[in-house]
């Protein structure tokens, strides 16, 4: 039996896999996250993701590799053809949130699997509509939930979500930070032994 | 400053009226939650709602009254062209659950916010589709979650949901059991002293 690897050191990510039952390790290593200017946008949350995962693979000896899967994925906020990332600091932040205010941005999430037999990849896209944000609101949640960590500015879970959010078109795990059911459908085929497959 | 009360029992609402801040109270009633069988689906889920709202403010007396606003709601689950309840045993959330499998269906929330100086009401339609669902899958859920409290047999933030959906059309937490943000929208034009609001 493979045992999984998340190479990942994010707690929401961690979460999802673990409230599907998943069994899994967590290891990460630091990769820079860039990408080639001219690369199409949907490719580019997948890019990062193999860049990460290869990178964790490169750490582990033959043996362990022999009995892993690596999972790896990224997400990234696009506005308007315009990569979002995390904000610097509060006015980055403000920035982001007035931009996606009112409108309609793309939440791209990267998958890249990897063990000794092969790898398998896939990106899932949420679509989220904002409603109309007022500067309270985006200053409030700036000051309460300090979101510099987030893609975009915003968590969806949190409170900016729950009030500033009107629809979403796709999976909402996905915006959360893992496409999580599309994780375990691409598990089944790539590693069916995986511990906690149902 | 009136004060609302959330007349409803179950711990998803009052959890995500929670986490947007407001303050308030629960109470509820017990009501049938019956309607003409010639109503229209679209306003089944608020003809209930309205149910609630006028059972729990009948109990309350005047000086209450004049300081409350009750918030009611009730969440229907329609699969071509058919409500499904709360499943009363183990073969009918296994019907259910082989019904959405593979299709999609609408989750309606009804809400009907009551105060002594009017009312107001709307309802929040959210699109889910289910993947093509294994039998062992649906087997593991009902043993494992007993979902026999949830319209329609599921409940989207558990196990069932997070393998099982592959997206959704609309609000997230409408599926979970309250438009939450469409809530805090209306409470901001029916009663914007409400404590809590942004």
């Amino acid at each position: 039996m493979k045992h999984l690897i998340l190479a990942s050191q994010s707690p929401r990510r961690r979460q999802l896999l673990t409230e599907v039952g998943l069994t899994f390790q967590v290891q990460s290593v630091s990769t820079e996250e860039t990408y080639p200017k001219t690369m199409p946008l949907s490719e580019i949350a997948t890019y990062i993701a193999k860049g990460k995962a290869v990178a964790l693979w490169n750490t582990l000896n033959t043996p362990t590799q022999d009995q892993s899967v690596v999972l790896a994925s990224d997400t990234i906020v696009v506005s308007n053809g315009q990569v979002l990332g995390k904000p610097k600091d509060t006015n980055e932040a403000t920035a982001f949130l007035r931009l996606l205010s009112g409108g309609v941005h793309e939440v791209i999430t990267g998958v890249y699997l990897l063990s000794a037999t092969g790898h398998q990849h896939f990106s899932v896209t949420t679509k989220v509509y904002f409603r109309e944000l007022t500067e309270e609101q985006i200053d409030y949640y700036i000051r309460q939930y300090q979101p510099f960590d987030k893609a975009g500015g915003y968590a969806i879970q949190e409170w900016i979500g729950m009030v500033g959010i009107e629809k979403i078109e796709g999976d909402y795990n996905n915006v959360v930070g893992l496409p999580v059911g599309a994780v375990v459908e691409a598990l089944k085929i790539f590693c069916p032994d995986i511990d906690g497959l149902v």
